[in-house]
């Protein structure tokens, strides 16, 4: 999304965009202290779009707040959510912060990181190949936590954001898959994902999904 | 702890101090959204208090970087952990934006929480009493998870916190729990660590912890 789109009033429930964008400012702080502790300028990258989406929404609520505010009674019930909004915005400006240190290469130097990639969970981004054995397939088919302690946490699909994706959702080829796990485990995952590795053990390459 | 009370130094190792404001902000802002949606001031005071230990770490972490740079090397190594530091620091500012507005009693109007309580998980905060059967519990033996599901997701034990507990944490009586699952497991893990329930399934009163 180009800094400069205009955004378009769509009508949703002032309740869903809060608790969309409560999902993603907490995906942030994950992806951002990630990104800080192992030097990853991938993840910095989504945090920054995460930021704009966030951005976005918090728009979005304003607008949709002044619209369904028509008299004090509203307008009381209201004005809550817009401050908790607003301080989910600077959740979610904070995290940028961490993105943009990382980005600028000033982040937290190695010496300091080498520690944290024996004690801290791995999260990393990856990208589905077209031919990924995952394109297609259901979460909950590819059983990625059974067989290589793997979950995945969020989907980006263009300028959405899937949090917390459940076992049915399918993954389509191109989609930016943001997973938690182990080092090891993470470095398979990703070379699953952009079809370095074809099989997984008990996954057929031309099962339906 | 009193707001002038001093910040004594003590040696740590920077990862650490990191580490644990790291997990403290990310625990606040868990219990920030909870005690919002739910307009809980239990959980709000909780993380005003976890502020409280996090700017402590903010400032103990500068006296250490301080100590702890003897040369431009040091210091280019360490001016990353400060500035990803500073971050953490404003983030739990916005969590205890959130806190003192739920506090207020100018949080989100019950309208509002309303359709909240049925998708979201409860956060929640008990205090262990003397004749609750978890005292002197290991958490694996409680096991709650498998029998109300519920998860404790951090002690408070004086000052200090304890943020994912493993499951061979003890539980002391006078202990502040924190933990997230449905309205009916929490409302029934209360009631447990108050002492109300003298008995959870399987559990005997005076099984060693």
């Amino acid at each position: 999304m180009s800094e400069f789109e205009k955004v378009e009033y769509k009508p949703k429930p002032v309740r869903e965009i809060l608790l969309e964008m409560k999902n993603l400012s907490g995906l942030m702080i994950d992806l951002a202290y990630s990104a800080a502790l192992f030097n990853d300028k991938d993840l910095a990258e989504e945090v920054l779009e995460l930021e704009k989406k966030v951005d976005t929404l918090a728009y979005l609520l304003d607008m949709t707040i002044m619209i369904a505010a028509r008299d004090a009674e509203d307008a009381e019930a209201l004005a809550g959510v817009a401050k908790v909004a607003g301080a989910t915005d600077k959740i979610s400006d904070a995290a940028a912060d961490i993105a943009v240190i990382v980005k600028q290469n000033i982040g937290i130097h190695p010496i300091v990181t080498e520690i944290f990639e024996k004690v801290e969970e791995h999260i990393a981004r990856a990208i589905v190949g077209e031919k990924s054995v995952m394109t297609g397939k259901k979460i909950g088919k590819l059983n990625l936590t059974g067989r290589i302690g793997v979950d995945i946490i969020a989907i980006r699909r263009g300028g959405d954001w899937i949090v917390n994706p459940s076992n049915d959702e399918k993954i389509l080829s191109g989609d930016i898959l943001i997973a938690r796990g182990t080092r090891l485990g993470i470095s398979k995952f990703r070379e699953i994902a952009e079809g370095k590795i074809r099989r997984i053990v008990g996954v057929k390459e031309d099962a339906a999904g």
